[in-house]
């Protein structure tokens, strides 16, 4: 493989009726599956993938996600997730992608921090040994904001609850890191997402929860900035912040 | 196109690890959104798609749905949905799928009815004149019984409720069809998921549901067969059946 393919991986799709929310365009929680399915679909073509890292028994979790779009992508829009890694370390890797539409148009940047997990102790592991992680870091500008630190909520102006259901749990047995972010966005009303764009989206996953786990939902939202938690019996599982 | 492209459709698809479920299987829901995907591009390419029927105030409305599977597509399989119509009357268009692993192993078959609604009345509009529906009418076989008469539930052996979410609607600001299925299969434990797989799942849509309507999930479940119904404050909105 060309040095540029190894940088860059470029996954096209294309946005169907059936797969819109009800402002039909790609609902905010399908755009981070894509991030987590190109992110995945890159690391197994660099050669760190899922098959080879659990030889040494790591798995990548993700650990942080930022997003901010100018516009999601449209009903019957083709649309294209170029991603590259931007720097890692022995503790995470800093992966970054570009959302664009079929014309090139920039719709928006993403940046993703991503932890490779020892599957037995579920600490985090070295990463500074994936020595071909080295050779694709990529000097692509990605101009987005690092995740700022999320502290905890000093408030809360909003609760819900909710009990993770059959349908919130992935391939390994956990709540799918996506249906933290479908919980979140449930927050607000159809009404009041139809009159609202999310500009910038902010998650940080701190604990794996399991099938019929009750959680809180908490939120202290000011005019168009919330933050929000959701909190499981054993603490805060992920902070977000969102900018509307 | 020649007739066997009008005739018959195939989409094929990969199963990423992200989109699978605890058991490391598509989900039954994601199977129900590929047919619906499906079923929308074959009607786009013969002719009759949404864009020529909204002509006439017409939309496609999945009426009933009917799966049959030996075994769901697993992680990271290329899997494909053949479609065909298997006949049409003035109320509704018979359209079926069967579902091929990549070898061309068959994986289950899927029956389908669709209602072409009157976008203002809200009523079936009239099939009769689609002449284009006539040519693509293909004779290809589908060994799975068709749905039977979907009964009230005499008894309830199992009660819950839910309220919908913004994640639950659609494109045309209705409760999305693939969103009852989910509501369903989420009745049962991830337990009982494990250790039962779904050998035939019928439902038939009978009304429209909007966001923040509460439902309630009714069960009549004896041995390895249950009976449901999703019904709302103006009577039941969708009927299932489904044999583990």
């Amino acid at each position: 493989m060309s040095e540029r393919v190894l940088k860059e991986y470029c996954h096209e799709y294309f946005l169907t009726a059936g797969e819109c929310n009800a402002k039909q365009q790609m609902p905010f929680m399908m755009l981070a599956q894509r991030v987590i399915e190109v992110a995945t679909e890159h690391a197994n073509r660099i050669g760190v993938g899922y098959d080879v890292m659990i030889k040494d028994n790591l798995a990548w979790v993700l650990s942080r996600l930022s997003i901010e779009m100018t516009r999601m992508p449209k009903v019957n829009e083709t649309y294209r997730l170029i991603t590259w890694i931007e720097n890692y370390n022995r503790h995470f890797s800093e992966r970054n992608m570009e959302v664009q539409a079929e014309n090139g148009e920039v719709l928006g940047y993403i940046r993703t921090i991503w932890v490779a997990i020892d599957m037995t102790t579920r600490t985090p592991g070295d990463l500074s040994k994936l020595e071909l992680l080295a050779v694709t870091v990529s000097d692509r500008p990605c101009p987005i904001a690092k995740q700022g630190r999320m502290r905890p909520i000093a408030d809360v102006s909003q609760q819900s609850e909710y009990r993770f259901r059959y349908s919130d749990i992935d391939f390994n047995m956990h709540v799918n890191s996506v249906k933290y972010i479908e919980l979140l966005i449930n927050q607000w009303s159809l009404d009041y997402h139809l009159t609202h764009d999310i500009s910038r989206f902010e998650i940080a996953y701190l604990q794996e929860s399991h099938f019929g786990n009750d959680v809180k939902v908490n939120i202290l939202q000011s005019e168009n900035v919330a933050d929000a938690e959701i909190v499981g019996e054993k603490g805060v599982l992920c902070r977000s912040h969102i900018v509307f």
